[in-house]
Formats: C-alpha cells, sequence, structure tokens
C-alpha cells in the first residue's frame, strides 16, 4: 500500500478532547511523527498537558460550541476520556466537520455501564452479572438472586472507584443508591460480585488497515486503584490467548478506530469475564511505551490517523509497571533514590502535574527483566522509597 | 544516595538555546520526567520544537542581554549546537544566574576546530594532522608535508559539509581560502586527508554522578552528510573498545557535564584519530532511542539535572538508523509505503520542519535486527522509497 498523501505533515494537528496524562503520552508520539497537537480541557487550572503545546483550549463538555471551535482548528480529533456523551461528540463532529476517532458511533455503544454490558453481552461476550434497579424492589430481588454483598454503580462517570459502591446489606444499598444520583434519576447498575483469581487487561488498535492485540497482562488492585500491571499476566497461555480474542471481537462489536483496553476477571472457575472497557489509551498499558515494540500510545495516534498499526511484541520476557502515586499534598516533587534511576532497564515518567495528593496517579515506573516474579518485586522494591 | 530535592518537579524548566530536531527529541524526554522545556531560537521562522511547548523566545545567539532574559525564566540552560560563542554563554550565565551545562568552560575548550584539536592533542587523543594557515606560505607547505588533496576548514561554525572545502592545488587552495573568509580574519585549517576504512562515533554522558558511554557505531556518509549509522560498528572489539575510551578520555578532557558526540577515523594502518566533537546529543546517535535502554536524548536531561545516568546497552545485536533527508522542495509531508510502517520493530521519526528541501534532515528511521548486514539491508530497502 503507498501511503502518498499521509497525515504525516508538520501542519497537521492532532486534537484531544481531554487534557490528563493520557493526552500527555499520546502526545508525545504525535510529535516523534512530526505532527502538532492540540488540547482540549474542562478545567480552569493548568494540566500538564498544556506545558507542551501553545494550541490549548478551556471549556465545557456539554458545549459544542466550545469543542467545534478547538476541533476547527484541528485536522483530527481523539478522546482522552470517556465524560463527553456520544450526542455531543456527533454534534461537534457535524458543526466542525473534523472526525473524532475513535467515532462517537461507537462509543455510543459503551458510553455508560448498562449500554456497554448489552453491547458485548449481544456480542456474545461474557460479562459480569447485572442489572439495572430501579428501586428498592429490583435492588433486594438482585441480592437475592446474586448474593450479598454486590456492587452498586452509576452507569455514568465513574473511574478508580468512583462512582462505585460495594453494598453488604438493604440498609447500605439504599444509602448507595441515593449517594450515586439513583434518586435524581441516575441510572444506577447492579452488578454480582465475582470470585476471582486475576484481574487481567488487553489493549487493541484497531483501524481500516487492521489490527493489533497487546499481551494479556495482569492489573494488580488495591481499593479499585490499579497499582501496577504485570505483563505478560501470571496465567495460563491458554487463558491469555482466551482474553485476547475476546478483546478483539469486543473492539469489532463496536467497530472501534483507535486503542481500545478491555479488563476483565478471570473466576475462580477458570471463567473470562469482561468488566469494563475503555476506547482510549488505558493504565494498564502505559509498560508498553518500553516494554513493546510499539507502545499504546504510538498504536493511539497510529490508529486514528489510518496508518499501519506497529508490532505489539514484548521487548522482554517480564515486564512490571509500578503506579506512582501521590504520598502527600504537596506540589508536586519526585524525592527518589539514585538506584531507582540508575536500575538497568527500570524506566520513569512523571506526568508533570503541578500537585501532588494522596492517591493521585503521579507517575510510573516500568522495569523489564527476565523472570516475572523477581522483576515485580525488583520493582516494588525500587519504587518504595520514591516520595511523590 | 538519596535524591531528595532532585530537579524532578512540575515547575522546573530545561531551557534550550537553539530549536531544531536535538532541542525536540530531548524536550521530549525532558516531557517524560515531568519537566517543563523552553526553547530559544535564532531563527525568525517557526521552529518544529517550538510548537511543542507556549514559552519560546527568539533572539540573537550575539546577544547577552536576550538570552539572559530568556535564561531567567528557565532553571537550567542546555545547548543544542555550537553556534554561541563560550564568551557570550558565560556571561548570560552569570547575568541570569541560571546555569548551563555543558559549561561555558568545557565548551570554551571545544569551540573552535583549532582549540578543539589542541585541547584533545594535550590529552593525548590522537586527532588528524593539522595546522593554522595563515597565507599561501602556510598552504604550500602543509600541501608538500602532508600531501594534496586535502581540506581547509573555517574553524567555527561549519556543519554537514558546510564550512569545508577539498582542495587539489594551490590554486583551489587560495579560492577556498577566500570563500571561507581567510582574507576577512577567519582562522582557517588545514587537515590532512586520512585513509580510513571506517567512520565510528561514540557517545558519552557525564555528569557528577559518573559517566556512561555508548557502543561505538559507524556512521555511514556521503557528501560529508551522515546518511545512516550502524550500532555496533561493523569493526573488531578491540577497536571499539579502543574508540570508547578515546571518548570518555576527551569527556574527562573538557570536565564535561551533558552528552557528547566523538566521531573518528579509523584509519588503513588501524589507527584510530579523532576527528570531531560536539557538545549535544548528535545525529549519530539517534539510534539509541529504541537501539538502547536508556537514549542519549535521556541521558542528555539525567546528565544536565545532575541525575545518575542510564544504561547504555544495546536492545538488539544489530541497529541501523537512515537519515531521511528531504528530497522535495515543498511543504513537508511523509509520502511512505504501508511496509516501512508496519515493519517490525522498525520506528519512524519525523521532525516536524513545515519546509522540505532536497538534502535537509527531515527524519530518521531505525531498524532492530539480529544480523547487521540484513538489518542495515532492510532498513535501507524500507526507506528507499520515501519521499519526504
Amino acid at each position: 500500500m503507498d501511503l502518498s498523501n499521509t497525515p504525516l505533515k508538520a501542519k497537521f494537528r492532532l486534537g484531544f478532547l481531554g487534557a490528563g496524562q493520557l493526552a500527555r503520552m499520546s502526545g508525545l508520539q504525535a510529535f516523534r511523527y512530526g505532527l502538532q497537537i492540540g488540547v482540549f480541557s474542562d478545567r480552569p487550572e493548568n494540566e500538564p498537558v498544556q506545558f507542551m503545546t501553545p494550541h490549548s483550549e478551556t471549556g465545557s463538555f456539554d458545549s459544542v460550541d466550545d469543542m467545534a471551535a478547538f476541533a476547527e482548528n484541528c485536522d483530527v480529533l481523539t478522546l482522552e476520556n470517556e465524560f463527553i456523551s456520544s450526542d455531543i461528540l456527533k454534534k461537534t463532529q457535524a458543526k466542525s466537520g473534523t472526525s473524532i476517532f475513535p467515532a462517537p458511533e461507537s462509543f455510543a455503544l459503551i458510553e455508560n455501564k448498562l449500554i456497554e454490558k448489552q453491547t458485548f453481552e449481544r456480542a456474545g461476550i461474557p460479562v459480569t452479572p447485572y442489572q439495572l434497579v430501579k428501586n428498592e424492589d429490583d435492588i433486594k430481588a438482585f441480592g437475592e438472586k446474586h448474593g450479598w454483598p454486590y456492587l452498586l454503580k452509576s452507569s455514568k462517570g465513574g473511574y478508580d472507584g468512583y462512582g462505585n459502591e460495594t453494598v453488604a446489606d438493604m440498609k447500605e444499598a439504599r444509602q448507595a443508591f441515593e449517594n450515586l444520583g439513583g434518586n435524581k434519576g441516575q441510572d444506577i447498575l447492579a452488578e454480582a460480585f465475582v470470585d476471582f483469581t486475576h484481574e487481567l487487561a488487553v489493549q487493541v488498535a484497531r483501524n481500516e488497515t487492521g489490527h493489533v492485540v497487546y499481551p494479556c497482562c495482569e492489573t494488580v488492585q488495591e481499593d479499585h486503584i490499579c497499582v501496577a500491571v504485570k505483563s505478560p499476566a501470571p496465567v495460563s497461555e491458554a487463558v491469555r490467548q482466551k482474553a485476547r480474542k475476546l478483546a478483539v471481537k469486543a473492539t469489532e462489536a463496536i467497530d472501534g478506530k483507535g486503542i481500545f483496553a478491555f479488563e476483565f476477571f478471570l473466576t475462580t472457575d477458570g471463567d473470562i469475564l469482561l468488566n469494563e472497557s475503555a476506547p482510549r489509551p488505558h493504565n494498564s498499558g502505559h509498560y508498553t511505551i518500553e516494554g513493546c515494540v510499539t507502545s499504546q500510545f504510538e498504536n493511539h495516534v497510529r490508529a486514528v490517523l489510518g496508518l499501519p498499526l506497529g508490532s505489539t511484541e514484548l521487548r522482554a520476557p517480564a515486564v512490571a509497571m509500578i503506579n506512582l502515586l501521590g504520598t502527600d499534598q504537596r506540589e508536586a516533587q519526585v524525592d527518589i533514590k539514585s538506584d531507582t534511576l540508575a536500575a538497568d532497564d527500570g524506566h520513569l515518567h512523571i506526568y508533570g502535574k503541578l500537585d501532588s495528593r494522596p492517591g493521585r496517579k503521579m507517575g510510573h515506573f516500568t522495569l523489564l527483566g527476565k523472570n516475572m516474579n523477581h522483576t515485580y518485586r525488583e520493582a516494588q522494591k525500587l519504587t518504595q522509597a520514591i516520595r511523590i
């Protein structure tokens, strides 16, 4: 295929709807291809990616006018989060004439937790047992059918444990239903607890040239926050391949153009259930920057631009990624030991956020090695002393 | 070593004196560490790195005032070329209070070709035979001693073959002496042609924490322009180690803090002669981005910030880098075949220059492989069809 007239020209501008660390890391790849980037933020304060471009604008994710004005100065737009409704995305695209990838039509199929589960269930992908709950009877019935405790989730907007509550009985469920906005018309989903041995994740990049699928990795969660990733996941090759196949199937189910991440539970019975999806680069794929031949961010840019996708092969038998969470409420600053920085094949990434707070994702550290147990322990040890 | 209070904080700004592709690639690494960048350009037109930051200023490399004003908004400055005199750098540092690395005192020892050769000769590093030529008698005497043809070079400011002329006889030498500014007070150096089998290059990063040295690579030159790099250089291990030792010695000779590149001739007699040095990242080290565990750009940033330096180990037995030179006079645009982009472990870098012209360095392509002959041929084949 001759790609004369590619988007690879210096004046081509890739616009990000959203201004977090994902835009930052995809932006670095856009720069590597000689492109310019634009950033649309919905927050008044300075976001780190705004220090990476003269082209940043601030506005509301609910305003077609704001986003269309931004879009008109970009050649293509991409998503950096899932907080904008597909309807607003469609109208922004129509008004500005600037394409958005993943397409609003794809995003519409996963834009809230209810629709997402229905979409993937329809495609024959096993998902965790769930139910839309509208009242006390529904809440009670779900508990009786699937057992207590279970999860209540607002169908829109949750991440890193926000928007989810674990409920052990009717009293907690009533409170959670109210906290999550159930009494104010917010759709609330009940989701059964699944007994699992591992949480797995797979990224898929896909566009009109084909698709590539990343290794199946394990995400290690504490308090609903991903604290570490191991790739490949320490499960059987058969399980890994099955998860990868499901991830590709899920991407095809939404006709996705872009980079997508899928999180799965590997149940104690050996089943693989799709838990969540994201139409963008994902924390579970940060390890791919050094850990794979082509990173999720590079394939994000390639996918959105319609370019052929790059190899997802692992660069080492074991890759461990540790999230660096804020430890203090203070101006961002990295206190670190020199052996962490000097570690052979250890790679530090700091997101440039101006303020640190406990639990905030401030950066990550990736270590490549030969043996997962050793590499993971070493990565934990090297990052333990970091205060950030 | 505990690095509490590192420069790794979001408001720390690394300033580049110079705005070419080297600032761009080092800047990408600074972003990876969460830092901000500033860029000082001496050109009126837009430089690609200026699309990577809201902090860019334009002025003269001869003006202490211009550069000090820029420096005051940065936490540390680094060099991106060798076009600023050490005297101006010293005054800029003194006036702004912002440190410059490599230090002006280090740069003073290599700032023109005459001083550079004297510095390294004094340190016991073999250099190509040379002589400052002031008049016809000198020109004639050099030809008689070392043979015709030989090279005349202006002692300051040359790169990619500019500022050099090959002279075969007195008539050509007279003309070249005038072209190079010899009659207007410019110092002109005569340099003997050396019969060599390979041109080699080695990068060294060094600061107060120690030094690291990159593999010895071969630079393939056509018409005085580097068109490709092979790493490791296809010469004996003994030669490679000797070149690396000389490169470290040369870095120590100028007490260098930063990243430095050294180019050598391997003569037909098996001698290694230092040809040129650069106090900055260098085209010969672009392959290190994917080819080594830590790139020259990352170690550039680490060195200047006083952080421990990263491993320079090769990621593959054979790494080939092909410079993508402009083929047309036009708005920059990359016409490429899909198999080039889809190549396993092939990595495309485009510099984002707005205009292309024949011979201009517009980007590069790095291929990792198992066998140098095969990898190099494959890289040439994959890049042959690119029009840029």
